[in-house]
């Protein structure tokens, strides 16, 4: 019992003094960067972030662009921000190509009957009410298949089974997303009259992945569609066996003309320099086939906790959660955002989007002018009792919803989250509140208050590499 | 290098003393000692049982009984043992009930529209081509339902809420599984107008399990389901905000009278006591969500490939492995097989069933003669290379489908598989052929290789409990 008391007293000493390592700064105050620890505290004991995608997610369901559930997400994003005592809440609206899935299934009509688990991509067009019925074709790569003769794939169904890397950072999306973006196009190109892909995926799951794709004028527009991994690999065996495979796709979907929806926004309102803000978004509409716990509740959720608790004690700088609308259709939320506020982009101070999930933050990275770096330096440092790591490239490139202010040279950041399971379930209906674990969401939240709370503190404000006025 | 050398012939040494240590016994002679030592070492190495496992899942599919499938699946079999050199290769007819599944749906409709993922219990009558819609009402367990007022769910779909457990030996089936057979018999008498429950499941993805499931004279029936894990948590949320929870559900099923399917049999003759067999055991059939990989593709290839390597040197007993027709329907095969054969099941000198997926065996246990226990022990000691544990218990119940056979006092043995993981796939689409380790599936070979070889080889045959005759 003594020996226990001595380990505890140890440990608070150490504790004490690791804090006291890192409470040395040009930027801060002793007294901020002390808030900055009992934030931490509060947001690793805290179920704010929890509760709101609970009950984004069960109360609302999926929130595609354009369908009644992505009313519903609107209205309860209004709702919560203002119940969370944010000083302005406000929605902007942002117009997209609607598009609606009505039904989705295929078969293996031959060798061997059986069902395959499908999902057509956002905008693909629906088949015949019987289907499309025709031979598949295998290509391992869209490159191969974008290298193959012109009429490759004559009368077939193009079936391109590229196998994604799991990796902690996503980096396996990349080249395997494009055979989703523009399969079809390449596929239609050469003769084929339906695109099926493998999923887009890490799982190991019967679960297809969605997602969005596209159409290329002056090219057929035929079916886009994954099948799920499970599928892929024995679709893969069906065609070693070296006889004609043949299988039958039924899409029902359709293109519905321009929709709208809103951005929702909430801001906690600085003392000294209302206008200039830290911008943490998520992004409140998700696919159709889960209830979007992961992507992007998660984010939705995680962004409110933490402007929520970064804005305890008023901030200087305002906090504004930007929960975009329509990201998984084009980022058109984001767009409308960039288009309407360009001309005070430079008011924001700092910028982060969570969107890859749910897991622990491991690392962070500012992409800022040179004299925002010792800011940037601080916050990495208080961010160290998270095992959250600085990562010093100084080239973040924020979350997707980012992409469309980077010609404006704000200042972003990247609060890295493990990614290694999320390409499991991102687009498929397993993408639900089960994933989530409530710990690890803790520790995201702590990072991104610290990085609000910080960002919105600091003694000089930030700026984008290029300064650009103020 | 010559450390490396010298380590090698320590190892061989040591292996060559264990292996002399196991091989006393006055039950076997070295020499069959030996070919045993060589039997695990080839099956070890062999992917016959992948292969086997891999054609019937690709080739054939789904083989729920009564379907195309099914059909395919029994000619599979006869053409695979006749290639793999059985002596003796037939088919026994057994009837049972015919059920197909057409389709099935459902969906909240209030508070929160989102679509459920559900399944129909075999033997489920249809609802309505609009399917049921009600108000739902949760019940924890089986047991409250049945202490609850006979008219507490009047007009009402009841919803249990069981959570299943984990458990290596799949010991949480038990409990879970009451209120799927006769879960919509309980709440039909309670005035319920439709049953769901969360799947008798351990997963953590979207899948609902569907199984086996009764009505009862007198009671009217209504259409029986189970709802996947994830689904089964959003469920209960919603019903814990206190509103009214109203859901579809939409099953297309049907009745079609009596079907014939077949048992496929094949042999290898004994050349001492031809009359006299080991019987192992596997099922051809599957539900028709997944490829049935797990259930039972892989008894099917383990008791195929196993007996394949234990009569490589001609045994003295026969071994022959039965592949059941219809278990999932309710062990119809099984039932047909010891109806047929009633008079000559004391020429059974061992059975075992392979029905719990492909993880590896652990365990070993018997259920026979005092006097063949010394025999169960010598088959256990050479087991133990295998990591294979020695169950003194003399308990074994066998597979599901050695129920029928329990009467008869057969000596039964259960090389008892790690089912730690095994209800995550149960009865899903995601029972598919990549939930399969090639690995853990040749030990598992091994363990019945082993088995087989000893109890057609042993000086003398094993009886059951009470010795019947011989």
């Amino acid at each position: 019992m003594k020996n226990q008391f001595i380990s505890v007293l140890l440990v608070a000493a150490l504790s004490l003094s690791f804090a006291r390592a890192e409470a040395k700064s040009d930027n801060f105050s002793t007294e901020q960067l002390n808030q900055v620890e009992q934030l931490k505290q509060q947001a690793l004991k805290s179920d704010l972030a929890w509760n709101l995608v609970e009950s984004l997610t069960t109360e609302v369901g999926p929130r595609m662009p354009g369908t009644p559930g992505d009313k519903a997400g609107v209205a309860w994003a209004v709702k919560k921000l203002n119940a969370l005592g944010f000083d302005k809440v406000w929605t902007e609206p942002a117009t997209f190509p609607r598009w609606i899935r009505y039904s989705e299934s295929a078969a293996v009509i031959s060798p061997a009957p059986q069902k395959l688990h499908i999902t057509a991509f956002g905008n693909s067009i629906s088949t015949p009410k019987a289907g499309i019925q025709a031979q598949v074709i295998e290509f391992e790569t869209l490159a191969e298949l974008e290298n193959a003769p012109i009429d490759a794939a004559n009368g077939k169904i193009v079936f391109i089974n590229y196998r994604m890397n799991r990796d902690r950072d996503g980096n396996g999306y990349g080249p395997a997303v494009q055979a989703r973006r523009r399969g079809a196009v390449v596929a239609a190109q050469k003769g084929a009259v339906g695109y099926v892909m493998r999923s887009v995926s890490t799982a190991h799951h019967r679960f297809a992945h969605t997602g969005g794709s596209s159409y290329k004028e002056g090219v057929t527009k035929i079916v886009s569609s994954a099948i799920s991994n499970a599928d892929a690999d024995q679709l893969h065996r069906l065609l070693a066996l070296g006889e004609p495979v043949t299988i039958n796709i039924n899409v029902q979907a359709k293109s519905m003309g321009e929709g709208t929806s809103y951005n929702v926004i909430g801001e906690f309102t600085g003392s000294e320099f209302p206008e200039e803000y830290v911008l943490i978004a998520g992004h409140l509409d998700s696919w159709d086939l889960g209830t979007g716990a992961l992507d992007n509740g998660a984010g939705v959720a995680i962004t409110m906790a933490a402007a929520k608790l970064a804005a305890k004690n008023t901030p200087k700088r305002s906090i504004r959660v930007v929960l975009f609308a329509a990201e998984e259709f084009g980022l058109w939320g984001a767009k409308a955002y960039v288009k309407k506020h360009k001309n005070s982009l430079s008011n924001i101070v700092a910028a982060a989007e969570s969107d890859f999930g749910a897991d622990k933050i491991w690392g962070f990275e500012s992409n800022v002018h040179a004299s925002a770096l010792p800011v940037a330096r601080d916050i990495a440092a208080m961010m160290q009792s998270l095992n959250v790591e600085y990562v010093g490239r100084n080239e973040a490139r924020g979350g997707p919803d980012l992409i469309p202010f980077r010609p404006f040279n704000i200042p972003a950041f990247e609060l890295a989250q493990d990614g290694t399971d999320y390409f499991d379930y991102h687009h498929t209906a397993d993408d639900t509140l089960d994933k989530i674990d409530p710990e690890k969401l803790r520790q995201n939240v702590a990072t991104y208050a610290v990085f609000s709370y910080m960002a919105a503190n600091a003694k000089t404000r930030m700026n984008g590499k290029k300064i650009t006025n103020n």
